[in-house]
């Protein structure tokens, strides 16, 4: 048997689909009202999976508190920014939600590692109807 | 008995609390960082409440495409979009939610009355956590 | 200030809105695929709001289980049943949302006065996106 | 048109529902489980809506942080407690929800009218299927 | 890292369980209020889970268009209709929500094949309760 | 293709987190309020998973009164106690979330077995941003 913990976080953030390389009629015709040039914005729900052995004392995966604060420092390099203009990693690519959960999965990565958990899978939600999930591949 | 009709629409937009009478370092320790300048963004959910008399024949409050059709005309006003730059009766204004409700209601309330409804309520929420209710006062 | 109780409830229940006074042409119309010979359903939710005051006692507005099986009847005259055929106060009548909600408030009334208790509202959602109200109007 | 603010907050609390003057055989025939004498416990949704004007300024109701602040202070002093134990206002009183939506609105009504708004309304939920209501009655 | 896209789809059905091998006595004991003559219905929601490479332009998995019309498509051939009635596939089944989970996989494999992405999920709810999941088997 | 099936159910616990082996002073840095004398307690929301081949005549799974029936009576084991000190096999232990689902796995997993199902996973949440997952490991 294993054990994993899902928690959820969430931010907001404003964005606009729209690729430097095309003019307006052409991303118009691809990305819709995604393209505004004054952008839109999520309330985006992020649900982080974690797994790990029980520390023997607690008796926890990993203390709730360590987690917030190395799910939130990554949160904090995107919420309340432009996601394309504002993040680096992200410059000049399309803003997709794709693209957001991947950026925060590579970006938890190394921070779950150095708390000794794994990190299993970030889901990224627009809406209630659509999520996006970048997932660690099967050995 | 009284019979209500209370339906969910949602739309994406950007925005930016900021005062234009006050300077950066006011507004970022009035509003934080929802002062950010290149704005941020929510998915906000919008419940609209009518109520009225049945018609006879469909037994119906209202033919959900009519309503469908009149709230989407509103909502196309304020959907992605930067709020205070893009709405004209917002602009220059603090693009609060509870601003965001009062201006649905003005807009959707004479909507509503041509098609022989009464608007009870609009209610705008930015996360599961929050929402204003812009209420139509008891008479 | 007042307590009032909200408890939800469900049921499942085919329907055919139909007007046996138009033809099928007229029906298909007005109701488009509702109209549909065989009937479609749903998964009805039922919220139940009541209100009375607090037994000295108990220091409950009434016994969940007394509530639960005043409700249930009424419910079981609707549940798993097409509702403009097997239900005769329904039948002839178009099988809307706004009319289940005020047959069923109509019917719980005098069932929960019974109790001792006020029916204040009996709210029926078809989907999360719509809901129906029959509210006590305000005396 | 009025406006409202409704938010939401959350507490853990452990309850035993029990009536000193009763034996346990009494007890247990109004209370089944819920007296059980270690006592069992409630993840409890609170959802506080207040209204106001609108202050011209920020064209906000009231700054959730001082809303936040205030709703806090009045969960702390039930949250984590065996709630007819430890809170003593409610202590030798039946601990159901509709003593605590009470005991909440009581608590939470003075704190606002400081802050310059209106509670309106004190809900609290023990599941998804039943929610308490503690609201202002009509003037 | 594996990128996969979640989304919600919803119809409403009749339908009635029922063995015709058997007489009503024994469908009614196996089946209970599910086998009424005239049957009852559900909102089913349906979640459709995918997987893919992103397209290097769009930086999508699929455009969301596209989906929703093969989706479509798919749920209108079961939506509105008495299901093990009217859908020739289920014609004589029981039409228990595992078979409309294995339905709608098997119609849709196809359909996203065709789009160049891989169906990895359909799971259906009838209720907030309960969901039946048909799932690709492990290659 | 295989195919599962999810089911709610939910529970009402207290519970304290305290390691006997430690002062209070100690338990208080670790546990925080959670470690409170008198505890407090969750509604424990628990989704079972189970998943196996259809019964080739009813073409469901499983009965869903047989795996109500097996799964009420491990629930009823921990439900309306204090966990730590009602609960044989977690008495002494921690009361974490991660303990109750691995508990709840293995006291079903023998009675889904013998009704020739195989439990998939046990999950269970104590608030809407909080779930613990004990899961079958990958054979």
């Amino acid at each position: 048997m294993q054990v994993r913990l899902g928690r959820q976080y969430r931010f907001f953030a404003a964005h606009r689909l729209y690729n430097p390389a095309l003019d307006d009629a052409e991303n118009l015709r691809i990305y819709g009202k995604c393209s505004h040039p004054n952008g839109h914005g999520h309330t985006y729900l992020v649900d982080v999976v974690v797994s790990g052995p029980l520390n023997p004392d607690t008796q926890m995966i990993v203390d709730l508190d360590n987690l917030d604060e190395c799910v939130n420092a990554v949160l904090d390099t995107i919420a309340h920014k432009q996601i394309e203009v504002d993040v680096p990693e992200l410059a000049g690519q399309r803003s997709t939600t794709e693209n957001v959960a991947r950026y925060l999965f590579d970006k938890l990565d190394p921070e779950t590692t150095r708390l000794g958990i794994v990190l299993e899978r970030v889901e990224v939600a627009e809406t209630r109807n659509n999520r996006f999930v970048a997932e660690r591949a099967a050995a």
